[in-house]
């Protein structure tokens, strides 16, 4: 039976942007490249060192091999040879003591390995706990695919409400909720269809598949880590390989491969050729076989189909945001990272749709002044480091591409750190411009810190008009906004209109490519030809449909500027897309509370999880000190008064001791845990400070609410209620 | 484009069990059969007189017609032709009247009209206010699918989250989150694969497909409507043909199609036999083509796959109840009944683990005093109506099998009416005793009176140990509880030692079939076998596996009946299975909380959502009276207190006329209006009574807090504040 450890491997890099709309495999991660050459830099100083004095050492073995072999064959003395064969064997210790300084070099830091040992630690109690369960254990699971236990679910089941009422209700935003089920065509306008593709290979006797770049990437990563004897400039190689892995082409990563001599590394056969395989899981909607579907591999697509109705909604007044919160799916060709590259996840998507000459915000100023770490792609080029700015900076410098986008960065900073994400393992990270589609304004990933290093969480990206000009045209419904002017404007438009009838005559059958091409020319183009055909009466014009030159004359067209009269503009809004990885926050919510204190009597390491009570799963428990029928009755009416509060709580009338108990469900994260030690009070005690206060019965249950709900603090109850100092009762 | 009403056929049944674990084709709708039978009985007494008195008519019509004919033949006198005339001209009178009163009688009740009319007023509002939307819509959309429109989504998000307070939270259930993407081996353990089938048939030339039962049903209901020349005995065979129709194999269903001739309704095209079709829509895991999976039909295979690690997470206790909120998918051949028959769907379902020695329930008692429609097996067997019975006479004299059983059907009638489902048109049906699964103990469905009939929204099932066994025996792990005695039982136990070396000697090579053939003797067998073997030393034996009988000696095996110690008990838990289909429970909230009343002024009919402020997707407008900035101001100040405090509201600035903007709301079921008059008080308007009270600014959204909240009522505010008798500010 599978473990969630096993099933997590070590692996870091994620290899293709999560969030990026489609996985455009030319452009993702050039700011990968530019990050690893940042860190190789660093990294490579002793590294390059070490490497270079080994193989200068190596050579002197060898000298000192040849010149030993020399002296023996040519009947040297003794004594003379003792003292060569004691210099090589001197020599041979000091290139094996560089070979272990390289191995410690290459092996990672003491911080990769205390990251996998603490994610080990995380992970064995998350899945003891049951936050997650491998999906269909029984069965030998499948990968990619978890459930959410009992806590799990509820840690995410608090993150969803809180999303919906820090963005949904908070900003009035119109939720929706469209199928899982998906038809083609919708998929094909998207461009999923075509392009949602990742590179795989064959192993050419069993089937069996691989991603090519993992493959290429093991391969090097093997022979940097493990192989001593490459020479610096392999290593370089290698290095450079890595870094511009996601931006090879098939036929590159198939020539490396062969290169290489990559085969399949569980039966060493030959692979094939690396050829695209669609990650959307396939499906056909109805019995005929004739209507392929896909399960959406993201929601959005559902918000921009239903445009239309939703502008309609909101009384056809811009801007205005549209949410979903909702399963996607990927195939993915064969899934690592455990729970961060998974087959199907909950996303929550905003379509926030601007007018594109107007991208303000009207309440930018309440997050202007938040100040965190962002990681402008000027630092990220330069080799800098990621550096706190104030979000009003950002936008004013022109960091930030506009408004809105700034105030969903602050937003999604604010949701994050709320809910207990460690605000310094926190950065908004900006693509280089050519990481982002052709068509994207800006684009900022929220990338958290965990034990993989940093993972993009969030995608917030200005998309322009691109995904709404997509599907007005493969529908054939205009996906538009109009702007009524006060009163009218007058609007200098430029006219081509070409003389059909004389085009005819001079281009006959070829008529009707001549006239597309004069349409088609831009407003330089036009007035360029309107100045030529004046000056000189005719002009050479290339037809790319025809793939000539004509020669255009002045009868054949005319070419104006009007002024004309407009009483509105008609436009395709621009959408600011903010989407989140739920899973992947959770994980590293996971992680960044996660934290093991000795127990009372030191003798082992207790787990806690230190989640805010917004989050936490279960916010109280309630204890009976001892097993007695009275304390039992306190316990079932605080349990009561806590269910009306509407406060998830668990009862333990185990017989355990109560420092078990404390540290059970310490485990689970629970903030807050009850003890009935009498039948007038009780004593409330807080997981991380371990304090115990004491509150009349008829008073614990609401003391509870007021801290769980934030209506008041830990710190002001401390300063309120009697102390409870710990005697039997505690741990 | 397709709008909601003309996707929405008026077809009233359902054809099968939505909430049953598999869709057992031959047991599915003989409570259909029984309810209609009753009903036709009432129904047919007017129907049938008239289909006689047409038949006679008829006949008495052709005879006067006849001698008609004769007297012309035998040229009688005119007058005597002419009265003739005249007679059979009566005659015809009277066989039109009769069938239009034949007609009259067959369209349906006024009721029927009156709920497809009433159906149509809601699903426009639904439409127009954006409850929903066609999926897909400027794609044209695909059958069966639809989203959930702003506040649709907010509908559905707050019966999902009463759904969890009500059942996860109070009663303390295990909540998990399974992916949906499912391996077919799970699917296969569960039956889903062989057996969750439709019989299709197809247009033999245009391979269209078409659900077999549908296109009978359909024919016989066309012949009994509108051909009234049919005789009553064809009436009658018609109508016995409709009520088995869900129990007709593919052979006698494909009998019937040849019999009557039907053919493809769109091509007239002939029609191949009928086949199974599987519901479910199937993909593909993972790159290789190998691994089949399919979208899961149901989200209780996840609970199940999980016992094990459950119990375990319930501290090895039983009972225990596991929960799952999630999409489900069915690939319908072609979808009627528009939103109730849908392609993907959200279900809610709990698994409720009990010994099955003992299904008593501790909170029984809370709602054995509940009394509601039940429609026991008696009553719908014996022709009799539902009837208000008492939860707890309804347990205690066995109509309901269990507490267990029971206590889920008082709490699944408290969720619904709390959510606004009008007790009157709500009713537990008990499943038939071959209506059930083999395996069931006992079942009931909440079903729900709409505009479509009676509708199965719940199903609560006692599934016995199916579901678990079924898994046990395909993933070879062990789904079982364990019961510690107290103290050790004796149990006298059989045992069956086949003595290998004999029987080797006597067998050779077959020696291993007979022993296993031994040890599957059942007690009877195997007492009978000791018998004989004492008495004659030797007896025939037949052994399956052989296909042949062999001669057990005396000495070959000692079965004997022995006293042992037990310190445990290990057996299969049963499951109590409540199943609730979100999206139809849903619609009919929407259809029992909608209403109309007149305008003010009297010339048009207002629609009305009388949404609980629990269900209700807005809880609170917000409108300045007139336009002027001093009041938007005051509405800011409001709708920020009303956000603080979580309520979901809406500012409405427009200039539109306050009537105007209350009628606006009181169709999207908003309970509460305040309209800012003044800068220092405001009105509050109730949806229903269109009461206004008078408060401070300050108080405004606390007011509108306590009564959403459920901490206060309409009432006691109403008679709490000042009146504000509506003036200029009223509709």
């Amino acid at each position: 039976m599978r473990s969630l450890i096993s099933l997590i491997s070590s692996s870091v890099s994620s290899g293709h942007h999560f969030f990026s709309r489609l996985r455009t495999r030319r452009s993702s991660t050039l700011a990968q490249h530019a990050l690893f050459s940042r860190r190789a830099v660093a990294m490579d100083a002793s590294e390059e060192i070490l490497r270079k004095a080994l193989a200068e050492k190596q050579s002197v073995v060898e000298a000192q091999g040849n010149a030993l072999r020399a002296m023996k064959s040519t009947g040297a003395a003794k004594p003379e040879i003792d003292a060569a064969i004691e210099a090589l064997n001197g020599l041979k210790l000091e290139k094996a003591s560089i070979e272990r300084q390289l191995q410690a070099a290459l092996s990672g830091s003491e911080g990769s390995l205390n990251r996998e040992a603490f994610r080990q630690a995380v992970v064995n109690t998350l899945e003891r706990r049951l936050f997650y369960i491998p999906s269909f254990k029984i069965y030998r699971g499948v990968a990619g695919l978890y459930d959410y236990g009992p806590p799990g679910c509820a840690v995410k089941s608090n993150v969803l409400a809180f999303w919906r009422q820090h963005f949904v209700l908070e900003e009035n935003m119109l939720e929706v909720d469209c199928p899982c089920v998906t038809p083609e065509i919708v998929l094909k306008a998207s461009g999923h269809v075509d392009k949602f593709t990742d590179l795989m290979v064959k192993d050419e006797k069993t089937g069996t598949c691989y991603r090519a770049d993992h493959l290429l990437k093991d391969f090097c990563n093997e022979k940097l880590q493990k192989d001593l004897s490459i020479s610096p400039e392999k290593a370089a190689e290698l290095k450079r390989v890595l870094a511009v892995l996601d931006d090879l082409s098939a036929e590159e990563l198939g020539a490396k491969i062969k290169e290489y001599g990559i085969i399949a590394p569980d039966t060493k056969n030959p692979l094939s050729d690396p050829y695209p395989f669609n990650l959307m899981f396939q499906t056909s909607i109805g019995p005929s076989g004739l209507s392929p579907g896909y399960m959406r591999p993201e929601t959005a697509q559902g918000i921009f189909v239903n445009f239309k109705d939703l502008y309609y909604y909101n009384g056809n007044k811009l801007p205005f945001a549209a949410a979903q919160i909702g399963q996607a799916f990927r195939n993915e060709i064969s899934p690592r990272q455990g729970l961060l590259r998974v087959r199907e996840f909950t996303l929550a998507e905003i379509e926030h749709f601007v007018d594109p000459e107007n991208k303000a915000h009207p309440k930018f100023s309440d997050v202007a002044n938040l100040e965190f770490l962002m990681f402008p792609r000027e630092e990220q080029m330069s080799g800098h480091a990621a550096k706190r700015i104030p979000l009003g900076e950002a936008v004013s410098r022109g960091t930030v591409n506009n408004e809105t986008l700034g105030y969903f960065i602050g937003r999604v900073y604010l949701f994050l750190t709320r809910l207990g994400i460690d605000k310094n393992r926190l950065r908004f990270r900006q693509h280089l411009a050519n990481e982002m589609a052709h068509y994207a304004a800006d684009c900022w990933d929220a990338e958290i810190e965990c034990s993989y290093g940093w993972i993009e969480c969030v995608g917030i990206a200005d998309r322009s008009a691109y995904d709404l000009r997509a599907h007005s045209e493969k529908s054939g419904v205009p996906l538009v906004a109009q702007e009524k002017f006060p009163e009218p404007r007058e609007v200098e438009k430029l006219f081509i209109n070409p003389v059909k009838k004389e085009l005819g005559l001079a281009f006959k059958g070829n008529q009707r490519m001549v006239v597309e091409a004069l349409e088609a020319m831009n407003e330089k183009e036009a007035l360029g030809m309107k100045d030529t055909l004046e000056s000189k009466g005719e002009m050479e014009f290339y037809v790319c449909t025809l793939e000539k030159n004509v020669t255009i004359k002045k009868n054949m067209v005319t070419i104006s500027r009007e002024i004309k009269k407009e009483h509105q503009r008609v436009f395709t809004p621009s959408v600011i897309e903010p989407s989140f990885g739920i899973g992947r926050i959770i994980f590293c919510l996971f992680e960044h509370s996660f934290y093991m204190r000795p127990s009372k009597a030191g003798d082992e390491q207790l787990n806690v999880f230190r989640f805010t009570p917004l989050v936490a799963p279960i916010k109280c428990t309630v204890f009976p000190l001892v097993q007695n029928q009275q304390y039992e009755e306190v316990a079932k009416v605080i349990s009561q008064s806590l269910t009306t509060a509407g406060i998830s709580h668990k009862i333990d009338i185990t017989g355990t001791s109560i420092g078990k108990r404390y540290a059970r469900t310490d485990e689970l994260g629970v903030p807050f845990a009850i003890t009935v030690d009498s039948t007038s009070s009780v004593t409330i005690r807080e997981r991380d400070s371990k304090d115990q206060i004491r509150v009349n019965v008829e008073r614990a249950a609401s003391v509870v609410k007021e801290v769980t709900d934030g209506r008041t603090t830990w710190a002001v109850v401390w300063s309120t209620f009697p102390h409870h100092s710990s005697g039997s009762a505690d741990e």
